[in-house]
């Protein structure tokens, strides 16, 4: 099987980045900066990880399994707020997986949501101004150090992709990133209809529409869906349609069946040699040691902490 | 619908990117910048287009369906050569899809390529140097506009995304590339194995593994592949293994069953349009413009030449 365990040693990209070892006090024998991957998240310390937040995280149940979202409240608090509204009334659930396009979204909500049998949105907001950008804080934003095409400066802020301008940041459009539908008119999304990256990241779709989070876990679930033959990727009989059982909050649901995934913090310096592996390839298979590293090429390391 | 209708304006990506009108011979009424994609390519001359050569296209049939790929004989003409002989041979027929890595890429080949069951590869070599480097022409390379994180320059040869330094041109991995797997050693890939992108570009293996070629209809068979369970996104049970039933070359299949897709000329003014307008975004739905766009999200536009 030589010949085929190949194009893989690159791996470890967004959420299918999960380690299963705990960290191990010791230092490393290797100089930080020969360190692969693995090696740097074994040798991490546990001051450097973080649990989801209950109530950050967001479970989806669906036929083909379920996806773990982390939300950013502190990019999107009203667009936070609404959905928290709207999963507190059970609004997504029996609504359904309604398009799959390819290399672009996966995205759901309610066919009706227009015409007379609209699903009630109870206390939720009917329209929301788009959240972008918050302050850069100096003290969470890491930088990364690459060239990029949509924007000045990228990095990392609580373990989210972000650009900047160099006054503020905002979340992108990486693979696996959670995002709110909206119309033409720039505050009709209010997270009744979301929708997940599938694809090569559509940055340009950053600053246009609002991101709310990412998967954590369960991605594969949504990406390997068959793709819609309609017209942008919907599916154009109903028959098609995916239904979602329930979405709730952590804080709603018991601790027995919370996610025991941990991410590591963006801001610490494991994250920094991380980033220094990705972007340097110390493996031999590398012929080529790359020497840079894309913003949505990086992942953030994940492992589940039960193990 | 309206609401759902939302996240889609900026399609038309890589290989999804098939308009279904002919070229009509008005000259637009909009000035040039401001024309739509499908305006720019419904307004483009038919020596704007070609067809696709019999004898650098590959046809995979699979149980999901067909695959249709153009091959680059400019770039790896031993590569090619060597697909050319194992595919004569029926090399892939009855192998299999033995990995779908989430975020990355859905690899093929022969399971017992390292042991006394593999089958024949005839009289195509064992080993192949890497193929990578063609110098800069400046007639056929169409330069992109656009920061890259991994190289000096970016834009496109013959159809293909390419990477440079200035003085050669390399291609890089876009949703929808075609690589030939390896091992440790440089020269163990020959096309026995081979590997689609299906996720976020991994530009980390340009110049790593030899592209040779790209996907232009077919890629959601692959994409929507349930994802290996197995390290690295192997199947683990043999019995997951989905069967190739052939794979032949355009020109040795009938008229009647080659594709008639047909590719928008990268050394175009409408390409160059066409660009345009993916970088500048038009449409009422964008509320920031956007300005800039990055190599793997500019696609190139195909139609099929039977509509």
């Amino acid at each position: 099987m030589r010949h085929f365990l190949v194009v893989l040693i690159a791996l470890c990209v967004c959420s299918s980045c999960v380690a299963s070892s705990k960290p191990v006090a010791e230092p490393s024998a290797k100089p930080a900066n020969k360190r692969s991957t693995s090696e740097i998240i074994e040798q991490s310390k546990p001051s450097e990880w973080r649990q989801l937040q209950p109530s950050n995280t967001m479970y989806m149940q669906f036929e083909n399994g379920e996806v773990v979202f982390e939300l950013s409240p502190t990019f999107t608090p009203e667009h936070y707020a609404n959905l928290r509204v709207l999963v507190a009334n059970k609004y997504f659930d029996n609504l359904s997986i309604i398009r799959v396009h390819d290399n672009y979204v996966v995205q759901w909500g309610d066919i009706n949501y227009d015409n007379d049998k609209a699903k009630s949105i109870g206390k939720a907001k009917e329209k929301l101004d788009m959240e972008f950008f918050v302050p850069i804080e100096e003290a969470s934003f890491t930088r990364l150090d690459s060239k990029d095409a949509y924007a000045k400066m990228v990095g990392h802020v609580e373990g989210f992709p972000v650009a900047s301008d160099g006054k503020k940041v905002w979340l992108t459009h990486c693979y696996g990133m959670l995002g709110v539908g909206r119309g033409n008119e720039a505050n009709s999304g209010n997270a009744t209809g979301l929708y997940v990256v599938i694809g090569h990241s559509p940055r340009n779709l950053d600053k246009n529409v609002t991101l709310v989070g990412r998967v954590v876990s369960g991605i594969e679930h949504l990406s390997s869906l068959p793709r819609g033959s309609g017209g942008l990727g919907f599916y154009d009989d109903p028959k098609d349609h995916i239904n979602i059982t329930s979405v709730r909050f952590g804080d709603d649901i018991p601790e027995s069946e919370r996610t025991t995934l941990e991410v590591m913090r963006t801001d610490s310096q494991s994250f920094k040699d991380y980033v220094y592996s990705r972007t340097h390839r110390s493996s031999d298979w590398y012929i080529d040691k790359v020497g840079s590293v894309e913003l949505c090429n990086v992942g953030v390391p994940m492992r589940d902490a039960s193990k």
